[in-house]
């Protein structure tokens, strides 16, 4: 196995978790890449092309042997889109939308690896589904109470609180958290950069 | 919402990280009951059993107004029951037999309230199917260095390191941390002692 810097370009503490449980030591690095979410381009694609503008930008920043790692999570429910809540009227609406329901959540991975002057890319993405219990007005208003649902794609945390509303989930719980560890380990593993 | 005592029949951290996650304080009492693994009794019985019994006991040694949770986790594959390992090489068997594979994990949940001088009980599980990538001897090795395996249902900790190994879960991520959080979200909401 071989030793190389490791630099995560999110400033998620979900995604830095995420590589920590794997074992793996990373530099965080928040790309400035905009999240210019054009709702014209298909949403796999789109988060596919976010993960690798954040992984592009700190890749150019930075220099050396290095993997850089850049992922994007959008959740989507009855055809529609659903970014962070702006406020809690918002984080509300989404809870709505997303009670009685299944919802998709597509989570993309960028990871760009320099060795010895050679670069790689690899750019994919993983859906899982997600089906919540149906709420009361009285539950989500309580749940917003505890300020959860901020900085997060579609205003709950499956890892948190907001975890004993869910009923069902078909995919990866570690992709629905914000980064698909078992596609970056077996990217890791194909490099040779992890037991 | 009433005020109610909540007591955990288990020693299990997991599973009080899972109460505390929602917004809810309770008791440690872990149950003398006996974790009797007869296996002529169909798995998800033994399991409901298991559970109810670890309940009881703590009910039969505590008073007044109050929840007490009782859990069982069992693993199964190829039709084959996986307790905790007993050590290393029973968590690398454990480890060889999850690879590649789809396994299941049978979460029991036991609810017993008293309430005024009425008791209820509640007493049931849930099923959840959970997909390892194939993993290599070495990669076994290496995950069993780390001791994450030990007093784990199956050798393995969805929460934690081994989180990168899952490719595919199709069930509730808590029931396969230890404890069906949804379920139990619905039985406290139905008795009036949850929001």
């Amino acid at each position: 196995m071989e030793q190389i810097k490791i630099i995560l370009a999110s400033k998620s503490p979900r995604r830095r978790e995420l590589i920590e449980l794997m074992g793996l030591k990373c530099e965080i690095m928040p790309s400035d890449a905009e999240e210019d979410n054009n709702q014209k381009i298909k949403l796999v694609k789109l988060s596919e092309s976010l993960s690798l503008l954040k992984a592009q930008d700190v890749f150019d920043k930075t220099s050396g042997n290095r993997v850089v790692i850049g992922s994007d999570t959008l959740v989507c429910v009855n055809g529609k889109y659903l970014g962070k809540p702006k406020n809690r009227e918002e984080g509300f609406k989404m809870l709505k939308s997303l009670s009685g329901n299944t919802h998709k959540v597509i989570t993309s991975l960028c990871v760009i690896i320099e060795k010895d002057g050679e670069v790689k890319t690899y750019n994919t993405h993983d859906i899982s589904k997600v089906t919540f219990l149906k709420l009361s007005d009285e539950t989500i208003n309580n749940y917003l109470d505890c300020g959860e649902y901020q900085d997060k794609a579609g205003a709950y945390a499956i890892q948190g609180r907001s975890g004993m509303f869910i009923k069902n989930i078909n995919g990866s719980f570690a992709s629905v958290m914000g980064l698909p560890t078992h596609i970056l380990y077996e990217i890791l593993k194909k490099e040779n950069l992890i037991i």
